[in-house]
Protein backbone atom coordinates (compact mmCIF):
# COMPACT_ATOMS: atom_id res chain seq x y z
CA UNK A 1 0.00 0.00 0.00
CA UNK A 2 1.20 3.93 -0.53
CA UNK A 3 1.38 5.65 3.05
CA UNK A 4 -1.49 8.09 1.46
CA UNK A 5 -4.00 4.66 1.24
CA UNK A 6 -2.34 3.28 4.67
CA UNK A 7 -3.18 6.29 6.36
CA UNK A 8 -6.92 6.54 4.69
CA UNK A 9 -7.26 3.16 6.47
CA UNK A 10 -5.72 4.05 9.62
CA UNK A 11 -7.91 7.10 9.92
CA UNK A 12 -10.83 4.49 10.37
CA UNK A 13 -9.37 3.19 13.20
CA UNK A 14 -10.12 4.31 17.17
CA UNK A 15 -8.10 7.44 17.14
CA UNK A 16 -7.01 9.47 20.81
CA UNK A 17 -8.02 12.77 20.55
CA UNK A 18 -4.82 14.58 20.43
CA UNK A 19 -3.55 12.32 17.09
CA UNK A 20 -4.76 15.51 15.39
CA UNK A 21 -6.64 12.87 12.77
CA UNK A 22 -3.08 11.65 12.50
CA UNK A 23 -1.91 14.71 10.41
CA UNK A 24 0.80 16.03 11.94
CA UNK A 25 4.38 14.57 12.43
CA UNK A 26 3.84 14.40 16.39
CA UNK A 27 0.40 13.90 18.79
CA UNK A 28 -0.30 15.64 21.96
CA UNK A 29 -0.98 13.44 25.22
CA UNK A 30 -1.53 15.76 28.46
CA UNK A 31 1.75 17.98 28.68
CA UNK A 32 3.23 15.90 26.36
CA UNK A 33 3.79 15.64 22.21
CA UNK A 34 4.84 12.55 21.30
CA UNK A 35 6.50 11.09 17.97
CA UNK A 36 7.80 7.86 16.63
CA UNK A 37 10.17 7.90 13.88
CA UNK A 38 12.21 4.59 11.99
CA UNK A 39 15.35 4.25 9.59
CA UNK A 40 15.31 1.14 7.84
CA UNK A 41 19.07 0.71 6.58
CA UNK A 42 19.20 0.72 2.37
CA UNK A 43 15.92 3.27 2.83
CA UNK A 44 16.86 5.72 5.20
CA UNK A 45 20.64 4.94 5.84
CA UNK A 46 23.16 3.48 3.69
CA UNK A 47 25.20 0.61 5.07
CA UNK A 48 28.06 2.59 4.74
CA UNK A 49 27.52 4.99 7.22
CA UNK A 50 29.09 5.00 10.21
CA UNK A 51 26.85 3.41 13.08
CA UNK A 52 27.77 6.23 15.32
CA UNK A 53 26.25 8.69 12.53
CA UNK A 54 22.95 6.82 11.95
CA UNK A 55 22.45 6.56 16.25
CA UNK A 56 22.81 10.38 16.06
CA UNK A 57 20.50 11.01 13.19
CA UNK A 58 17.43 8.58 14.82
CA UNK A 59 17.74 10.97 17.61
CA UNK A 60 18.06 14.05 15.52
CA UNK A 61 14.74 12.84 13.41
CA UNK A 62 12.53 12.04 16.14
CA UNK A 63 14.04 15.29 18.31
CA UNK A 64 13.38 17.69 15.20
CA UNK A 65 9.51 16.72 15.06
CA UNK A 66 9.18 18.19 19.16
CA UNK A 67 11.50 20.88 17.98
CA UNK A 68 8.79 21.93 15.39
CA UNK A 69 6.28 21.58 18.24
CA UNK A 70 8.32 24.01 20.37
CA UNK A 71 8.73 21.19 22.76
CA UNK A 72 11.03 20.38 25.41
CA UNK A 73 12.77 16.58 25.11
CA UNK A 74 11.67 14.92 28.04
CA UNK A 75 13.08 11.15 26.92
CA UNK A 76 13.23 8.52 24.04
CA UNK A 77 12.51 4.83 23.64
CA UNK A 78 14.53 2.63 21.31
CA UNK A 79 13.72 -0.59 19.92
CA UNK A 80 17.13 -1.78 18.53
CA UNK A 81 18.01 -4.96 16.81
CA UNK A 82 21.18 -6.33 17.89
CA UNK A 83 23.97 -7.36 15.43
CA UNK A 84 27.47 -7.36 15.60
CA UNK A 85 29.82 -5.84 18.05
CA UNK A 86 31.72 -3.36 16.67
CA UNK A 87 28.64 -1.88 14.52
CA UNK A 88 26.52 -2.40 18.33
CA UNK A 89 28.90 -0.19 20.27
CA UNK A 90 29.53 2.38 17.68
CA UNK A 91 25.50 2.92 17.53
CA UNK A 92 25.94 3.31 21.06
CA UNK A 93 28.68 5.74 21.71
CA UNK A 94 26.62 7.90 18.84
CA UNK A 95 23.62 7.54 20.69
CA UNK A 96 25.01 8.77 24.01
CA UNK A 97 27.12 11.72 21.98
CA UNK A 98 23.35 12.84 20.85
CA UNK A 99 21.46 12.29 23.55
CA UNK A 100 23.72 14.02 25.70
CA UNK A 101 23.94 17.31 22.50
CA UNK A 102 20.35 17.70 23.05
CA UNK A 103 19.89 16.97 26.57
CA UNK A 104 17.63 14.44 25.98
CA UNK A 105 17.74 11.10 28.30
CA UNK A 106 16.97 7.37 27.29
CA UNK A 107 13.59 5.64 28.89
CA UNK A 108 13.53 2.61 27.72
CA UNK A 109 12.71 0.23 24.44
CA UNK A 110 13.62 -3.20 23.13
CA UNK A 111 15.80 -4.98 22.05
CA UNK A 112 15.58 -7.66 18.90
CA UNK A 113 17.27 -10.42 16.88
CA UNK A 114 17.14 -9.82 13.45
CA UNK A 115 17.07 -13.06 10.78
CA UNK A 116 20.58 -13.33 9.05
CA UNK A 117 21.03 -10.58 6.40
CA UNK A 118 17.72 -8.73 7.26
CA UNK A 119 18.39 -5.10 7.13
CA UNK A 120 18.47 -2.72 10.07
CA UNK A 121 15.75 -1.54 11.25
CA UNK A 122 16.07 1.62 14.21
CA UNK A 123 12.80 2.90 15.56
CA UNK A 124 12.28 5.56 18.70
CA UNK A 125 9.71 7.12 20.41
CA UNK A 126 10.43 10.83 21.71
CA UNK A 127 8.52 12.99 23.98
CA UNK A 128 8.61 15.87 25.20
CA UNK A 129 7.08 19.36 26.82
CA UNK A 130 5.38 22.21 25.36
CA UNK A 131 2.86 24.46 26.73
CA UNK A 132 1.52 25.51 23.38
CA UNK A 133 2.46 23.99 19.94
CA UNK A 134 1.52 25.33 16.85
CA UNK A 135 -0.27 22.64 14.39
CA UNK A 136 0.33 21.85 10.77
CA UNK A 137 -2.53 23.45 9.63
CA UNK A 138 -2.89 26.64 11.17
CA UNK A 139 -1.71 28.96 8.49
CA UNK A 140 -4.13 31.88 7.21
CA UNK A 141 -4.21 33.75 3.94
CA UNK A 142 -1.36 36.64 4.07
CA UNK A 143 1.04 34.82 6.46
CA UNK A 144 4.10 34.68 5.30
CA UNK A 145 6.26 31.49 5.01
CA UNK A 146 9.72 31.26 6.88
CA UNK A 147 12.39 28.64 6.98
CA UNK A 148 14.99 28.56 9.38
CA UNK A 149 18.92 27.81 8.71
CA UNK A 150 19.73 26.67 4.59
CA UNK A 151 18.43 23.84 2.91
CA UNK A 152 20.11 21.49 0.47
CA UNK A 153 23.24 20.38 2.45
CA UNK A 154 22.16 17.25 3.43
CA UNK A 155 20.47 16.29 -0.47
CA UNK A 156 24.57 17.18 -1.62
CA UNK A 157 25.95 15.49 1.55
CA UNK A 158 23.73 12.44 0.29
CA UNK A 159 25.11 12.15 -3.23
CA UNK A 160 28.65 12.71 -1.29
CA UNK A 161 27.77 9.43 0.89
CA UNK A 162 27.49 7.71 -2.08
CA UNK A 163 30.99 8.41 -3.40
CA UNK A 164 30.63 11.60 -5.24
CA UNK A 165 33.52 14.14 -4.35
CA UNK A 166 32.71 16.73 -2.05
CA UNK A 167 33.05 18.80 1.00
CA UNK A 168 33.05 17.24 4.44
CA UNK A 169 30.23 19.75 5.78
CA UNK A 170 27.76 18.94 3.09
CA UNK A 171 28.20 15.49 4.48
CA UNK A 172 28.38 16.08 8.03
CA UNK A 173 24.71 17.83 6.90
CA UNK A 174 23.38 14.74 5.93
CA UNK A 175 24.94 12.16 8.41
CA UNK A 176 24.39 15.11 12.10
CA UNK A 177 21.91 16.99 11.31
CA UNK A 178 20.76 19.48 14.67
CA UNK A 179 17.31 19.33 15.42
CA UNK A 180 16.12 22.96 16.03
CA UNK A 181 15.19 22.56 19.41
CA UNK A 182 15.93 26.02 20.85
CA UNK A 183 14.88 27.83 17.89
CA UNK A 184 11.69 26.55 17.58
CA UNK A 185 10.83 26.53 21.43
CA UNK A 186 11.15 30.59 20.59
CA UNK A 187 9.09 29.94 17.31
CA UNK A 188 6.19 28.26 18.95
CA UNK A 189 4.27 31.25 20.30
CA UNK A 190 4.06 33.46 17.31
CA UNK A 191 3.62 30.71 15.03
CA UNK A 192 0.40 29.70 13.14
CA UNK A 193 1.97 26.80 11.20
CA UNK A 194 5.15 24.86 12.12
CA UNK A 195 7.01 21.49 10.64
CA UNK A 196 10.30 20.45 9.77
CA UNK A 197 11.25 19.92 6.49
CA UNK A 198 12.28 16.42 7.01
CA UNK A 199 11.15 15.58 3.10
CA UNK A 200 11.92 18.70 0.75
CA UNK A 201 11.23 22.54 1.66
CA UNK A 202 8.53 22.56 -1.74
CA UNK A 203 6.58 19.41 -0.46
CA UNK A 204 6.87 20.05 3.24
CA UNK A 205 5.37 23.80 2.58
CA UNK A 206 2.59 22.39 0.47
CA UNK A 207 1.53 20.00 3.03
CA UNK A 208 1.19 22.72 5.57
CA UNK A 209 -0.52 24.57 2.69
CA UNK A 210 -3.08 21.51 2.63
CA UNK A 211 -3.32 21.32 6.35
CA UNK A 212 -4.16 25.06 6.33
CA UNK A 213 -6.83 25.12 3.23
CA UNK A 214 -4.21 27.07 1.81
CA UNK A 215 -2.12 27.33 -1.48
CA UNK A 216 1.31 28.18 -1.04
CA UNK A 217 3.28 30.67 -3.11
CA UNK A 218 7.48 30.47 -3.34
CA UNK A 219 10.30 32.04 -4.32
CA UNK A 220 13.29 30.07 -4.93
CA UNK A 221 15.16 33.54 -5.17
CA UNK A 222 15.06 33.71 -2.04
CA UNK A 223 15.49 29.49 -0.31
CA UNK A 224 18.34 30.03 1.50
CA UNK A 225 21.66 28.84 0.33
CA UNK A 226 24.69 27.59 2.17
CA UNK A 227 28.37 29.07 0.81
CA UNK A 228 29.38 25.38 0.74
CA UNK A 229 26.42 24.43 -0.92
CA UNK A 230 27.10 27.01 -3.23
CA UNK A 231 30.26 26.80 -3.70
CA UNK A 232 29.70 22.96 -4.63
CA UNK A 233 26.79 22.66 -5.97
CA UNK A 234 25.93 26.11 -7.20
CA UNK A 235 23.10 28.70 -6.94
CA UNK A 236 21.94 28.75 -10.59
CA UNK A 237 18.21 27.92 -10.71
CA UNK A 238 18.68 23.79 -10.68
CA UNK A 239 20.60 24.59 -7.94
CA UNK A 240 18.33 26.18 -6.13
CA UNK A 241 15.25 24.09 -7.14
CA UNK A 242 17.72 21.05 -5.84
CA UNK A 243 18.01 22.30 -2.66
CA UNK A 244 14.19 23.13 -2.20
CA UNK A 245 13.40 19.64 -2.85
CA UNK A 246 15.80 17.70 -0.99
CA UNK A 247 15.35 16.25 2.06
CA UNK A 248 16.65 15.41 5.62
CA UNK A 249 17.52 19.26 6.44
CA UNK A 250 15.59 19.36 9.47
CA UNK A 251 14.95 22.81 9.14
CA UNK A 252 12.17 24.55 10.75
CA UNK A 253 9.86 25.49 8.45
CA UNK A 254 6.24 28.21 9.71
CA UNK A 255 4.05 30.39 9.42
CA UNK A 256 3.76 34.33 10.82
CA UNK A 257 1.33 36.85 10.84
CA UNK A 258 2.20 39.43 7.47
CA UNK A 259 4.78 41.75 10.00
CA UNK A 260 5.47 39.69 12.74
CA UNK A 261 9.41 39.17 12.59
CA UNK A 262 10.53 35.75 13.73
CA UNK A 263 12.83 35.83 17.35
CA UNK A 264 15.31 33.47 15.58
CA UNK A 265 17.34 33.85 12.26
CA UNK A 266 15.13 32.65 9.22
CA UNK A 267 14.47 33.49 5.65
CA UNK A 268 11.15 34.89 4.29
CA UNK A 269 10.70 31.97 1.14
CA UNK A 270 6.81 33.08 0.39
CA UNK A 271 3.62 33.03 1.54
CA UNK A 272 -0.24 31.04 1.97
CA UNK A 273 -2.50 32.11 -0.12
CA UNK A 274 -6.28 31.45 -0.72
CA UNK A 275 -6.20 28.36 -2.93
CA UNK A 276 -5.00 25.09 -3.27
CA UNK A 277 -1.75 23.86 -4.56
CA UNK A 278 1.64 25.58 -4.77
CA UNK A 279 2.76 28.30 -7.38
CA UNK A 280 6.77 28.61 -7.51
CA UNK A 281 8.51 31.82 -8.73
CA UNK A 282 12.29 32.70 -9.33
CA UNK A 283 12.78 36.67 -8.92
CA UNK A 284 10.29 37.64 -11.04
CA UNK A 285 10.05 34.58 -13.34
CA UNK A 286 6.96 32.17 -13.29
CA UNK A 287 8.77 28.69 -12.75
CA UNK A 288 7.26 25.71 -13.87
CA UNK A 289 6.50 22.76 -10.75
CA UNK A 290 9.92 20.07 -11.09
CA UNK A 291 8.04 16.19 -11.45
CA UNK A 292 8.95 16.02 -7.73
CA UNK A 293 8.43 18.37 -4.96
CA UNK A 294 10.51 16.24 -2.49
CA UNK A 295 11.31 13.01 -0.89
CA UNK A 296 7.69 10.37 -0.90
CA UNK A 297 7.11 7.38 1.41
CA UNK A 298 6.25 4.36 -0.05
CA UNK A 299 5.95 4.49 -3.14
CA UNK B 1 25.89 -7.93 21.20
CA UNK B 2 24.23 -10.03 23.31
CA UNK B 3 20.95 -7.91 25.07
CA UNK B 4 22.76 -7.76 28.42
CA UNK B 5 26.02 -6.41 27.21
CA UNK B 6 24.00 -4.01 25.05
CA UNK B 7 22.21 -3.05 28.14
CA UNK B 8 25.40 -2.23 30.05
CA UNK B 9 26.67 -0.15 27.69
CA UNK B 10 23.18 1.61 27.54
CA UNK B 11 23.17 2.32 31.51
CA UNK B 12 26.29 4.53 30.94
CA UNK B 13 23.95 6.56 28.70
CA UNK B 14 22.25 9.68 30.07
CA UNK B 15 18.97 8.08 31.25
CA UNK B 16 15.81 9.61 32.29
CA UNK B 17 14.91 8.80 36.29
CA UNK B 18 12.15 6.80 35.21
CA UNK B 19 13.66 4.86 33.40
CA UNK B 20 14.02 2.56 36.45
CA UNK B 21 18.13 2.13 35.57
CA UNK B 22 16.25 -0.25 32.34
CA UNK B 23 15.73 -2.79 34.56
CA UNK B 24 12.12 -3.26 33.94
CA UNK B 25 9.94 -3.40 30.73
CA UNK B 26 8.10 0.24 31.34
CA UNK B 27 9.04 3.50 32.35
CA UNK B 28 7.10 6.56 34.27
CA UNK B 29 7.09 9.31 33.19
CA UNK B 30 4.75 12.13 34.97
CA UNK B 31 1.07 10.31 35.11
CA UNK B 32 1.93 8.03 32.58
CA UNK B 33 3.93 4.46 32.12
CA UNK B 34 5.04 4.10 29.02
CA UNK B 35 6.76 0.34 26.82
CA UNK B 36 7.94 0.09 23.36
CA UNK B 37 8.24 -3.40 21.63
CA UNK B 38 9.01 -4.67 18.67
CA UNK B 39 8.15 -7.72 16.57
CA UNK B 40 10.20 -9.10 13.94
CA UNK B 41 9.26 -11.74 10.98
CA UNK B 42 10.92 -15.05 11.37
CA UNK B 43 11.83 -14.43 14.70
CA UNK B 44 8.72 -13.10 17.11
CA UNK B 45 6.05 -14.55 14.47
CA UNK B 46 5.65 -16.71 11.65
CA UNK B 47 5.93 -15.52 7.87
CA UNK B 48 2.82 -17.89 7.50
CA UNK B 49 1.08 -16.17 10.69
CA UNK B 50 -2.33 -14.41 9.57
CA UNK B 51 -1.10 -10.58 9.11
CA UNK B 52 -4.32 -10.02 11.59
CA UNK B 53 -3.06 -11.84 14.23
CA UNK B 54 0.31 -10.11 13.73
CA UNK B 55 -1.37 -6.64 14.93
CA UNK B 56 -3.25 -8.29 17.32
CA UNK B 57 -0.36 -9.91 18.90
CA UNK B 58 1.60 -6.75 18.16
CA UNK B 59 -0.86 -4.59 20.32
CA UNK B 60 -1.02 -7.34 22.89
CA UNK B 61 2.33 -7.46 24.03
CA UNK B 62 2.80 -3.99 24.40
CA UNK B 63 -0.55 -3.26 26.44
CA UNK B 64 0.34 -6.23 28.53
CA UNK B 65 3.77 -4.63 30.10
CA UNK B 66 1.03 -1.79 30.80
CA UNK B 67 -0.69 -4.41 32.34
CA UNK B 68 2.11 -5.25 34.60
CA UNK B 69 2.32 -1.78 36.12
CA UNK B 70 -1.34 -1.07 36.64
CA UNK B 71 -1.81 1.03 33.58
CA UNK B 72 -5.20 2.37 32.09
CA UNK B 73 -3.80 2.44 27.76
CA UNK B 74 -4.11 6.10 26.88
CA UNK B 75 -2.98 5.45 23.22
CA UNK B 76 -0.18 3.93 20.88
CA UNK B 77 2.19 5.10 18.62
CA UNK B 78 3.06 2.57 15.08
CA UNK B 79 6.34 2.10 13.24
CA UNK B 80 5.00 0.31 10.19
CA UNK B 81 7.03 -0.92 7.16
CA UNK B 82 4.46 -0.95 4.19
CA UNK B 83 3.78 -4.25 2.02
CA UNK B 84 1.74 -5.46 -0.05
CA UNK B 85 -2.30 -4.62 -0.23
CA UNK B 86 -3.38 -7.56 0.63
CA UNK B 87 -0.85 -8.13 4.23
CA UNK B 88 -1.44 -4.36 4.86
CA UNK B 89 -5.23 -4.51 4.83
CA UNK B 90 -5.39 -7.61 6.95
CA UNK B 91 -3.13 -5.90 9.58
CA UNK B 92 -4.63 -3.15 9.74
CA UNK B 93 -8.10 -4.83 10.11
CA UNK B 94 -6.55 -6.89 13.07
CA UNK B 95 -4.95 -3.64 14.39
CA UNK B 96 -8.68 -1.69 14.52
CA UNK B 97 -10.01 -4.98 15.98
CA UNK B 98 -7.34 -4.90 19.04
CA UNK B 99 -7.52 -0.97 19.49
CA UNK B 100 -11.31 -1.62 19.82
CA UNK B 101 -11.08 -4.80 21.79
CA UNK B 102 -8.61 -3.35 24.65
CA UNK B 103 -10.23 0.71 24.54
CA UNK B 104 -6.64 2.16 23.13
CA UNK B 105 -7.14 4.44 20.45
CA UNK B 106 -3.93 5.28 18.11
CA UNK B 107 -1.77 8.63 18.18
CA UNK B 108 0.38 8.37 15.58
CA UNK B 109 3.45 6.89 14.39
CA UNK B 110 5.14 6.20 11.04
CA UNK B 111 5.22 4.29 8.02
CA UNK B 112 8.43 3.23 5.71
CA UNK B 113 9.55 1.12 2.99
CA UNK B 114 11.46 -1.99 3.30
CA UNK B 115 14.29 -2.89 0.78
CA UNK B 116 12.63 -6.06 -1.34
CA UNK B 117 13.03 -9.32 0.62
CA UNK B 118 13.64 -7.53 4.08
CA UNK B 119 11.32 -9.33 6.79
CA UNK B 120 8.70 -7.42 8.57
CA UNK B 121 9.75 -5.37 11.56
CA UNK B 122 6.82 -4.12 13.54
CA UNK B 123 7.67 -1.35 16.59
CA UNK B 124 4.72 0.17 18.80
CA UNK B 125 5.23 2.25 21.52
CA UNK B 126 2.43 1.98 24.44
CA UNK B 127 1.00 5.05 27.26
CA UNK B 128 -0.72 4.41 29.89
CA UNK B 129 -2.09 6.07 33.13
CA UNK B 130 -1.37 4.89 36.15
CA UNK B 131 -1.44 6.28 40.12
CA UNK B 132 1.24 3.41 41.72
CA UNK B 133 3.09 0.86 39.51
CA UNK B 134 4.32 -2.19 41.33
CA UNK B 135 8.02 -2.49 40.37
CA UNK B 136 9.49 -5.96 39.27
CA UNK B 137 12.04 -5.35 42.40
CA UNK B 138 9.90 -4.69 45.46
CA UNK B 139 9.61 -8.22 46.55
CA UNK B 140 10.26 -9.29 49.77
CA UNK B 141 11.42 -12.43 51.68
CA UNK B 142 8.06 -14.30 52.83
CA UNK B 143 5.99 -12.65 49.85
CA UNK B 144 4.30 -15.12 47.79
CA UNK B 145 4.42 -15.51 43.96
CA UNK B 146 1.14 -16.05 42.01
CA UNK B 147 0.25 -15.75 38.49
CA UNK B 148 -2.71 -15.47 36.87
CA UNK B 149 -4.81 -17.80 34.44
CA UNK B 150 -2.70 -20.69 33.15
CA UNK B 151 0.94 -21.18 31.03
CA UNK B 152 1.92 -23.18 28.09
CA UNK B 153 -0.68 -22.86 26.20
CA UNK B 154 0.70 -20.45 23.85
CA UNK B 155 4.11 -22.42 23.59
CA UNK B 156 2.15 -25.50 22.97
CA UNK B 157 0.01 -22.73 20.12
CA UNK B 158 3.74 -21.94 18.47
CA UNK B 159 4.55 -25.77 17.88
CA UNK B 160 0.71 -25.84 16.18
CA UNK B 161 1.51 -22.96 14.33
CA UNK B 162 4.47 -24.06 12.40
CA UNK B 163 2.44 -27.18 11.45
CA UNK B 164 1.93 -29.57 14.38
CA UNK B 165 -1.71 -30.72 14.77
CA UNK B 166 -3.66 -29.40 17.66
CA UNK B 167 -6.92 -27.44 19.20
CA UNK B 168 -7.69 -24.07 17.88
CA UNK B 169 -7.64 -22.90 21.19
CA UNK B 170 -3.68 -23.36 21.69
CA UNK B 171 -3.65 -21.64 18.51
CA UNK B 172 -5.23 -18.83 19.32
CA UNK B 173 -3.12 -18.56 22.81
CA UNK B 174 -0.53 -18.07 20.70
CA UNK B 175 -1.67 -16.02 18.05
CA UNK B 176 -4.15 -13.55 19.70
CA UNK B 177 -2.70 -13.73 23.44
CA UNK B 178 -4.99 -11.30 25.71
CA UNK B 179 -2.90 -8.74 28.03
CA UNK B 180 -4.45 -8.79 31.89
CA UNK B 181 -5.91 -5.13 31.90
CA UNK B 182 -8.01 -5.28 33.92
CA UNK B 183 -6.41 -8.01 36.58
CA UNK B 184 -3.24 -5.86 36.41
CA UNK B 185 -5.16 -2.72 37.87
CA UNK B 186 -6.85 -4.61 40.53
CA UNK B 187 -3.77 -6.17 41.60
CA UNK B 188 -1.67 -3.36 41.40
CA UNK B 189 -2.09 -1.42 44.98
CA UNK B 190 -1.57 -4.85 46.24
CA UNK B 191 1.46 -6.20 45.04
CA UNK B 192 5.09 -5.76 46.39
CA UNK B 193 6.48 -6.73 42.56
CA UNK B 194 4.78 -7.57 39.47
CA UNK B 195 5.77 -7.72 35.49
CA UNK B 196 4.16 -10.19 32.56
CA UNK B 197 5.32 -13.85 31.81
CA UNK B 198 6.75 -13.16 28.43
CA UNK B 199 9.38 -15.25 27.98
CA UNK B 200 8.20 -18.18 30.48
CA UNK B 201 7.48 -18.68 33.76
CA UNK B 202 10.61 -19.35 35.61
CA UNK B 203 13.19 -17.53 33.90
CA UNK B 204 10.44 -13.94 34.54
CA UNK B 205 10.22 -15.04 37.88
CA UNK B 206 14.21 -15.60 38.09
CA UNK B 207 14.00 -11.52 36.81
CA UNK B 208 11.30 -10.97 39.82
CA UNK B 209 13.89 -12.39 42.39
CA UNK B 210 16.92 -10.80 40.83
CA UNK B 211 15.49 -7.09 40.50
CA UNK B 212 14.45 -8.04 44.17
CA UNK B 213 17.50 -9.02 45.45
CA UNK B 214 15.82 -12.64 46.42
CA UNK B 215 15.54 -16.26 45.60
CA UNK B 216 12.84 -17.65 44.23
CA UNK B 217 11.33 -21.30 44.79
CA UNK B 218 9.10 -22.52 42.27
CA UNK B 219 6.73 -25.68 42.91
CA UNK B 220 5.91 -27.36 39.39
CA UNK B 221 3.23 -29.37 40.63
CA UNK B 222 1.59 -26.29 41.14
CA UNK B 223 1.57 -24.36 37.87
CA UNK B 224 -1.85 -23.51 36.05
CA UNK B 225 -2.79 -25.53 32.87
CA UNK B 226 -5.75 -25.16 30.66
CA UNK B 227 -7.27 -28.20 30.19
CA UNK B 228 -6.80 -28.03 26.38
CA UNK B 229 -2.58 -27.82 26.95
CA UNK B 230 -4.08 -30.94 29.42
CA UNK B 231 -5.47 -32.88 27.19
CA UNK B 232 -3.06 -32.12 24.18
CA UNK B 233 0.86 -31.72 25.84
CA UNK B 234 -0.08 -33.77 29.13
CA UNK B 235 0.23 -32.69 32.76
CA UNK B 236 3.28 -35.50 33.62
CA UNK B 237 6.37 -33.15 35.14
CA UNK B 238 7.46 -32.54 31.57
CA UNK B 239 4.87 -31.17 30.18
CA UNK B 240 4.50 -28.78 33.60
CA UNK B 241 8.35 -27.98 32.92
CA UNK B 242 7.68 -27.10 29.30
CA UNK B 243 4.74 -24.74 30.19
CA UNK B 244 6.66 -23.41 33.14
CA UNK B 245 9.64 -22.45 30.43
CA UNK B 246 7.69 -21.32 27.29
CA UNK B 247 7.25 -17.71 26.64
CA UNK B 248 4.03 -15.57 25.31
CA UNK B 249 1.88 -16.57 27.81
CA UNK B 250 0.89 -12.57 29.14
CA UNK B 251 -0.46 -14.16 32.26
CA UNK B 252 1.09 -11.60 35.19
CA UNK B 253 3.38 -13.15 37.86
CA UNK B 254 3.34 -10.69 41.19
CA UNK B 255 4.54 -11.34 44.32
CA UNK B 256 1.91 -10.44 47.31
CA UNK B 257 2.90 -10.36 51.35
CA UNK B 258 2.50 -13.51 53.27
CA UNK B 259 -2.00 -13.87 53.64
CA UNK B 260 -2.65 -11.47 51.10
CA UNK B 261 -5.18 -12.89 48.72
CA UNK B 262 -5.24 -12.46 45.33
CA UNK B 263 -7.98 -10.15 44.01
CA UNK B 264 -8.69 -11.53 41.08
CA UNK B 265 -8.66 -15.45 40.31
CA UNK B 266 -4.82 -16.47 40.38
CA UNK B 267 -2.70 -20.13 41.36
CA UNK B 268 0.13 -19.15 44.13
CA UNK B 269 3.16 -21.16 42.66
CA UNK B 270 6.19 -19.90 44.79
CA UNK B 271 7.46 -17.78 47.30
CA UNK B 272 10.44 -15.59 47.30
CA UNK B 273 13.57 -16.29 49.61
CA UNK B 274 16.46 -15.03 51.27
CA UNK B 275 19.31 -15.46 48.83
CA UNK B 276 19.39 -15.81 45.00
CA UNK B 277 18.68 -17.56 42.07
CA UNK B 278 15.60 -20.38 41.59
CA UNK B 279 15.11 -23.33 43.36
CA UNK B 280 12.44 -25.95 41.90
CA UNK B 281 10.44 -28.44 43.59
CA UNK B 282 7.70 -30.85 42.15
CA UNK B 283 5.09 -31.16 45.31
CA UNK B 284 7.94 -33.14 47.57
CA UNK B 285 10.72 -33.66 45.13
CA UNK B 286 13.75 -31.47 44.64
CA UNK B 287 13.51 -30.97 40.72
CA UNK B 288 16.99 -29.37 38.78
CA UNK B 289 16.73 -27.01 36.76
CA UNK B 290 16.22 -26.88 32.97
CA UNK B 291 19.06 -25.96 30.67
CA UNK B 292 16.79 -23.31 29.27
CA UNK B 293 14.64 -21.13 31.57
CA UNK B 294 12.51 -19.55 28.99
CA UNK B 295 13.10 -17.39 25.81
CA UNK B 296 16.59 -15.59 25.63
CA UNK B 297 16.96 -12.25 23.60
CA UNK B 298 19.74 -11.74 21.43
CA UNK B 299 21.64 -14.99 21.83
Amino acid sequence: MTEADFLRVLRTLPLHPGALDLRDDAARIGPFVITADALVEGVHFLSADPAADVAWKLLAVNLSDLAAKGAVPEAVLLCYPLSDDVWDRAFLAGLGEACAAFACPLAGGDTVSLPPGAPRFLSLTALGRADRSPERGGARAGDALWVTGTVGDAGAGLAIARGEPGPLDLLAAYRRPVPRLNEGRAIAPLATAMCDVSDGLLIDAVRLGEASGLSVAIDLSAVPLSVAYRTHVGQDRPARLSAATAGDDYQLLFALPHGVKPPVPATRVGCFERGTGLSLTDGSDVVALPPRLGYLHGT
